[in-house]
């Protein structure tokens, strides 16, 4: 088969179903006309009374397939993630479409929805990053498909069945574990935040992006499944003075970082599982460090090697990058911990709010320390403030959803959030980390984000202290 | 754009290009024989000889569409939910896929993963269901794309943008809402399991389904985000005497069901989001009745009407469908509840343990009354039983994992699990149901599930009591 106009007109989406639905019942006319059909109806044909003869039926099957086949060039640009069907005028009056008829068995999300994780204009989509649209965020859970990615060299494609992990240095015995052998060791399952150490990053000195998809997006929360780390080290036997333990990425840039064997013991996990299946490529496929409450960095994705020392490793992500430039020109290195944030993701900036009445106010909070303990919200700028409620689960290490009634004036306000975790810290504002660490350093930003409503409704992003 | 011999391989087999090309084929000699078609070729018709007509090239165009479209995503045929991906020798030694460069800013799972549901083989696609792969399930969310189905006239396609939920009747004041409107009111979020009353419909008599996938897989858990039925219901007033309320949907089966307004007040949730997105078309989208803990033909999906009576409204399915036949005659009718039941989803069946030695058993356990307290394993058909570990998060309403570690001697074993709910409800064996209510009724089947594992490691599914 070549390709022609045809097809060319057929996968622009200027394709009808109704073009093969008037194929269709000039077939069914022209079968009832012929005395050799089994489907004759004399001259005079009316309706089947029995619905559709086997073959038609075949036919709606192949009209479905190719508006899924027409979805899937056209929708790759129009809605990713989606199966692009005809919406008739009334589904009440046609038959739906049948199950696994056009996903598969694997479905996708409605071709109404757009929202998409949007790419940082960095120079190379290679070294880059995307964020969560967190300003349409519901609950907890992040949908696998739009959670944040930052990637040094691209994304990996792995085969699972050739991958191996290699675990040696200061062992008692080497060893290469293959994912299915990682899969026999007993499993756990936590719903956890990630955040990007960079998260916030043009924000430091004054307000940059626009939405908060621009601004906080560098967050996500999946259910993490796997092993505990424990149980590998446990199985390879760590030797006396083992204090470091590198973890190596199977990616172009060879990701590598320190990570002290106490926090690797604790509760560090190699993640097989996101969100109830395999994890997602561009999140490490077949293979991921989950390292609780720490940069998102330290998560090693395509995790390929652990290697065990006495000291850290000292490499380019915790020397020359990923530390934290201060006002006296020292750097702070190993500064793993996300501290507590909060983010309001509704109202939230570029939005427009209708009318004065009722909102409400919702949004996210996490801690790199545990749990979220209180979110409080002004909206007066910070004058005065009430405690938010706390949506459950509320669980460790994982976004908290909060919310607040809000009956809007029609005046300007300032809407801000304030989290306190288990630990007792609470969130500073963007000037307090400032005034401490100074401008140069551009990670962990962790103050309070302020929105401004202006009169008009127009929701902007500012500081305001 | 061109088109490869694996294109043409996959639409063939997943399209049926050669049953098209039949089609055509017959449509073009009914054409010839038809005096009216412009393409009549008298009572011997011949091959055309210029050619095909414009509609027949239309006709080819269609399926160059379905080749090219499986080109462009041949992993959607091969691989449903799929970004099909280059695997090099060596993803250290070449640039990664870049951010957003391939998937429109909305990823996919891995081209390994092939792990789909299943459809049931019911006469037609459009009242059937698919089956959640619960033996590849790990930790408690369901991914959506593999959300178990049930259809009774197929996925309705619906436009959020003109969709309205009427809500009348014993009201104070009728009202329309939109699903902007809906949204504007405070959000619930809460992981809940659903489950078909259909689930393990066939296992009654004896085992008969091979896998959990078949046996069990009628059950999800989602993250379901929406809009308290109470908080609409309190809107629009209920009347005195206010004591059912119907939910009707709007796909082509106009599914309806009467729910208790007690039910209703309590915690039935209008739902616009799952696991952090809008609720995936075949779900309802874009707004789904949960009934939480109900059974899951309550949860009227595409929901477009509530209607408030002093009566229930003794539906289709609440008279001829859904309801429990017992052996003296007469039918449970309005048997809502879905009790505790449990299974182990690992080992199970059609599985193959290759040798003796260390195996983590993992299952899921649920109840529609709340929390489940306690899961029993027996690896001796029932003689003795040992408590299950609960991961957390352990909620109401919602699949618990639960695992325990397990050392196969490489004898014959028969895994059981049993769980206890918050109300003291112990799951019963298959038998102990059976001869309650005989086996006329097919519905809300909780029993033990059994697999034997045989000497041989095969694994598989039996009656055992």
């Amino acid at each position: 088969m070549k390709k022609s106009a045809d097809s060319d007109e057929l996968s622009s989406r200027k394709f009808g179903l109704s073009q093969l639905q008037e194929l269709e019942a000039r077939l069914l006319h022209l079968e009832q006309r012929d005395p050799s059909s089994p489907y004759y109806r004399g001259s005079d044909p009316v309706s089947l009374p029995h619905g559709m003869p086997p073959r038609r039926r075949f036919m709606l099957g192949a009209m479905a397939a190719l508006g899924t086949a027409g979805a899937h060039s056209a929708a790759t640009a129009a809605t990713p993630g989606a199966i692009e069907r005809t919406v008739p005028p009334d589904a009440t009056k046609i038959q739906g479409v049948g199950v696994a008829v056009d996903d598969g068995g694997y479905g996708g999300r409605s071709q109404f929805e757009t929202e998409v994780r949007t790419r940082y204009a960095t120079k190379t989509t290679e070294s880059s990053w995307s964020f969560t649209p967190l300003q349409n965020s519901m609950g907890i859970v992040t949908p696998s498909g739009l959670h944040y990615e930052r990637h040094h060299g691209g994304i990996a494609t792995i085969d699972p069945t050739t991958h191996q992990l290699y675990v040696h240095g200061m062992v008692k015995q080497a060893k290469k574990f293959s994912i299915a052998h990682i899969k026999r060791y007993p499993m756990l399952s936590r719903l956890m935040f990630m955040e990007c150490s960079g998260n916030g990053l043009t924000e430091w000195a004054k307000p940059t992006l626009k939405t908060v998809q621009g601004t906080h997006g560098l967050t996500s929360t999946s259910e993490w499944v796997g092993v505990p780390l424990s149980t590998i080290l446990n199985e390879v036997g760590l030797r006396p003075g083992a204090k470091w333990l590198l973890a190596e990425g199977g990616d172009a840039a060879v990701m590598t970082r320190s990570i002290p064997i106490e926090k690797a013991m604790k509760d560090c996990l190699l993640a097989y599982g996101q969100n109830g299946e395999a994890i997602r490529p561009e999140q490490g496929y077949p293979l991921r460090l989950m390292v609780p409450g720490y940069e998102g960095n330290m998560a090693i994705k395509w995790l390929r090697r652990l290697e065990i020392s006495d000291t850290p490793f000292m490499t380019r992500e915790e020397t020359s990058k990923y530390t934290d430039l201060m006002p006296d020109g020292t750097a702070l290195q190993f500064s793993f911990l996300m501290e507590a944030k909060s983010v309001i993701t509704y109202p939230s900036g570029e939005m427009l709010l209708q009318e004065p009445g009722f909102y409400e106010i919702s949004g996210l909070a996490w801690s790199g320390r545990g749990t979220i303990k209180r979110v409080e919200v002004s909206v007066d700028g910070g004058k005065n403030w009430r405690d938010a409620i706390l949506h459950d689960p509320v669980l460790p290490i994982c976004h908290t959803r909060f919310t607040l009634p809000w009956e809007w004036s029609g005046q300007e306000a300032i809407l801000q959030s304030r989290c306190t975790d288990e630990t007792g810290y609470v969130q500073p504002t963007i000037k307090q980390l400032a005034d401490e660490r100074g401008l140069s350093s551009v990670y962990h930003l962790n103050g309070i984000q302020s929105w401004k409503v202006a009169a008009s409704g127009e929701v902007s992003n500012v500081h305001h202290y």
